[in-house]
């Protein structure tokens, strides 16, 4: 590409408030595609970590696992994990609640997002698949109950869209630490880098179609 | 909600370029509810509508025009149209093609959007499931080719960032003309005004969970 289009890269700072998202509601099967396109807009958009909740789903922590260790970065996955507890021990750990529902404030007519960064602390974004249970609303839950818009669309998109204005864009910027396959953003074609070393992973599935 | 936190809107000018989506390589039933994630985010995001391209699928049709009918506003749906007469046809009525692909110009780091805005055009924006044809990358086919992030992800993610980026964050705040059901957003719990038509659609389905 013309190198006389690129702006200024702006690291994220390393001290940054994590941010994990827990994956409430999942259903074996029905969710696979859309949860594991929820985990990998949480990693390529710079979020720490991913808790499937509740439940296991072993094609989700294969792909996701597979994506990180050739496309870099560190990126946690659990899963199986009770989601009451979870939200407790992050609670207890300091960190705040911010419920992603198409009901709560909107992320582009309020200043909820300003308001959030306000307070410093990490985030774990609780993104349901099905109806979430009310207490979700409630105070002993969410700090946050934040709507990407406030038409019915998708939690993929209200994802990406939060972490794209919590990080204000620079996340799409990022290198990615110790990655075996690198993309060479160009106007036309494709160019991706491999790292050299000899497990670098040339398996075409984990390179985008 | 408290309305000091509220900002101004700002409504989107009735005479921006339209955005539409083509959806290229859906598969039937593989991809049914990420096609439908897609096609309601390029709604709710104020695109005026959604093309499935060589196929068809009833289900997606069925939710897109339900969807429509009970939250508002104008949206195009068809399917069924070839992907290059949909394009050849964009291309005779002025309009530009715009390819989402992880190996396009970064989104992020290159001026590739205010380049697309500088156009003025209605844009096609090709959304591809699976595996694309190389000429979708060629000047034949598109004219910017544009990565949200050089990272592997998500379609459906990579639209709504493309879309609130492109309409700078005003379309997330915009009131859907003929809406049926409206949310009114709030810190906590949950409220929908109806319009009180009697054929408000009260299904609960059509309500987000």
């Amino acid at each position: 590409m013309d190198n006389s289009s690129l702006k200024p890269q702006q690291p994220l700072p390393t001290n940054r408030p994590k941010i994990v998202i827990l994956r409430w509601g999942h259903r074996v099967a029905r969710d696979v595609r859309l949860t594991t396109h929820v985990a990998l807009t949480a990693r390529a958009l710079c979020a720490s970590g991913f808790i499937l909740a509740d439940t296991t789903d072993s094609h989700i922590e294969e792909t996701v696992t597979k994506i990180t260790k050739a496309w870099g970065g560190d990126f946690h996955f659990e899963m199986g994990t009770s989601w009451k507890h979870a939200v407790r021990d992050w609670k207890n750990q300091g960190g705040i609640i911010v419920h992603l529902t198409a009901y709560g404030e909107n992320i582009q007519t309020s200043d909820v997002i300003p308001r959030i960064r306000a307070t410093g602390k990490d985030v774990m974004l609780l993104v349901g698949s099905q109806k979430v249970p009310g207490e979700f609303y409630s105070e002993e839950v969410s700090d946050f109950n934040v709507a990407v818009g406030n038409q019915p669309h998708s939690e993929c998109s209200a994802l990406a869209i939060f972490l794209d204005r919590y990080f204000e864009g620079k996340e799409l910027g990022q290198p990615f630490e110790k990655a075996k396959i690198t993309i060479v953003p160009k106007e036309r074609g494709k160019e991706v880098k491999t790292s050299g070393e000899s497990e670098a992973p040339r398996k075409k599935s984990f390179i985008p179609p």
